[in-house]
């Protein structure tokens, strides 16, 4: 084509305009866990079976509570709009489950409903941050914090943790970052931590809390993973500090990932904040999963059920998989994830999980998701799916030639 | 309490730390018209009936077809979460809708599924907006647009409209306002439109895409109210660029509010980018609501006899409003909504709206929250809800004696 131009334009050649590209600011890594998704739901496609061990779902729907309060609510409710902040009931009903889940009081005024922790995020960073603000992230960490917080235009900074603590950042080293990076607006923490499933001491999260509050730092405390704990349960920041950002959803313990609801609760001052910014941004949470999530605060009986499921696959898996060349786990107390140091076997974590699908169809995350530098040398293997599909992965990797050789 | 200090601090007064604020960029406007919802759940609250005539959804639920498909879904699916770019058959569905009611062909690829229209703006203003880009917004026009522009750090530059052009942009009215505001990014237009339903012809929304592809201006043409037309029917602005950013939804003609479930077309350059920003911004639409309206596609005898029924009542308000005081109303095409001039009543809308309510019990929506200028002349009626409701809302509105005095 090129040579049809040697000659220069002709009246006929069309003028070449360049296509205008997207803003800066949308440049951000994809979640790449959801790219592996794509792979695996196109490698389903074509007929495959595909173990799903890469995304952090419950392979279980909804409690059945939920789902029928759920199909009651099409049958009698026009379901439009709930307020920007979320239905009262549901707001009520969070308050009772800190009551009975940690004997912690809040106030229901104080809880906002959103749509997903994925909302309480982009909410919370909004609220709380402007343009160019430091916000220390946990490495490894979940993905989202940072690719949020950059289109936002804000500035992640990272919080490196290792074996060390537990593979959890500390008063110090929170300390220790704000003093050498000229200072912190904020610092989220989740705890337990995707993809670790490490969690923080009630002691080590109490310094945390106090100290960011008097540093008038901002400590986000992401408490989606709790309820899922496999020895002592986890606390809530909110036990420690009123000046604590609490972010939650029903979409790990309570099973209802794809219903995308979620919650928050701000220190009173920032419910009308947080208000103006929810209505604009986002109307209001689903009205049908927000009837589904009041109901599944009832479900208790079902959702412990499939967390004995959780601890029968971890168990599991933390038998197995040394036996075959996945060694060096790190200790993980909560959530439903194992994460793996690959680098006898990989230093490009995102090939090997590639090849690890195609050969074996067992879908695993790439640590890069959540570290960009160790983690080539990491995979997460989450066993939040049946403990049947969990054998068969075992199954299938221990005859992996790359992992016989 | 003041006196205590009079004397200086002592060593036991504690040190007065000022509360920590909100960011600047969150000190936006509130969505008033969910204030007003507010305000009217709670005059229900305390027992009293409200006619809503405020917020811009249908009284009707989603059509039988789609609640069918969510109550199966929720028998026979774990409604886990989507695909971030939203579920493969669903965007075939609307792939299928284009052809069916435009005649126009656009790739499945191009379509994202959206958790509603308020996440397409989210995510088109991250996608194709810097920090402080410049985007025209008609005034008056859907409050959301501007306050998200707002947070997100970008410049909404007021497009004013008025009768002369039906209260529609024009080609000459954007080059204009590019030509003295120093240049412009991009142009957002609704047609129909919300406030005041009105509509662009053919010819000139042609003019308009034409002219900003020219121009290098982002065109975001927001098509909730298509369907919902009563003289002729709306043309999608895909039909004239490839380059416009198309952003529709299922609430209004498809009455599914609150199950949040919309959709965006984007040049096939910007799906990676869009895919990337939603997947770490909401992972993915909610899943029940996605089968919902894909059902909904089908619906179509329902939701065009809901459609008579807003016909009905938009004859019958034109009709009767005029006759006690509220007779300078736009000439609405489109939409559910009669945006009226009541300067001779008010030159604060926000308190007359307030005022209606509480006297009357019927519920409006103050022009302000569409134009903070003239819009303290004007209120805005909403006919999306059930006829009966309209007759009694214009007979307590007959006998409301500030209108008969």
């Amino acid at each position: 084509m090129a040579s049809q131009h040697e000659g220069g334009l002709t009246a006929s050649d069309p003028v070449r305009i360049e296509p205008r590209l997207a803003s800066l600011r949308s440049a951000i890594d994809s979640f790449i866990v959801m790219d592996v998704m794509s792979q695996a739901a196109a490698r389903e496609a074509a007929g495959h079976r595909v173990i799903h061990m890469e995304v952090g779902q419950p392979g279980t729907p909804a409690p059945l509570l939920a789902r029928e309060a759920a199909k009651r609510a099409i049958d009698e409710q026009a379901l439009g709009y709930t307020l920007g902040l979320g239905s009262a009931s549901l707001r009520a009903g969070i308050a009772r489950h800190y009551r009975d889940t940690y004997d912690v009081e809040v106030a229901a005024e104080r809880i906002v409903v959103t749509t997903g922790s994925s909302a309480g995020f982009v909410l919370a960073f909004l609220a709380l941050f402007d343009q160019g603000a430091r916000v220390a992230l946990p490495e490894p960490g979940y993905p989202c914090y940072r690719q949020i917080l950059k289109a936002l235009g804000q500035q992640p900074v990272p919080l490196v943790t290792g074996p060390q603590s537990r593979w959890m950042p500390t008063r110090d080293s929170i300390a220790a970052l704000a003093a050498e990076s000229g200072g912190l607006d904020g610092v989220l923490i989740a705890s337990p931590s995707n993809p670790t499933g490490t969690m923080l001491e009630p002691e080590r999260l109490r310094e945390i809390a106090e100290f960011t509050e008097q540093q008038r730092i901002w400590f986000i405390s992401d408490e989606i993973y709790h309820g899922l704990t496999y020895s002592q349960p986890a606390v809530t920041a909110l036990a420690y500090s009123d000046e604590a950002i609490i972010i939650n959803s029903f979409s790990k313990y309570f099973s209802m990932t794809g219903w995308r609801v979620g919650w928050m609760i701000v220190p009173e001052r920032f419910v009308r904040t947080i208000e103006r910014l929810a209505q604009n941004l986002y109307i209001a949470p689903p009205s049908i999963s927000q009837v589904a999530a009041l109901a599944a605060l009832d479900a208790r009986d079902e959702l412990e059920a499939n967390k004995v499921v959780y601890a029968a696959n971890r168990a599991l898996l933390l038998e197995a998989l040394p036996r075959f060349g996945f060694d060096k786990i790190v200790p993980a107390d909560g959530a439903f994830y194992l994460y793996c140091d690959v680098s006898h076997l990989t230093d490009d974590s995102l090939a090997f999980a590639s090849r690890m699908l195609d050969e074996t169809g067992v879908a695993v995350t790439p640590g890069i998701d959540f570290d960009p530098v160790r983690g080539r040398n990491f995979i997460r293997f989450s066993y939040a799916g049946a403990t049947a599909d969990m054998c068969e992965a075992v199954d299938r990797l221990s005859r992996w030639h790359v992992l016989n050789n």
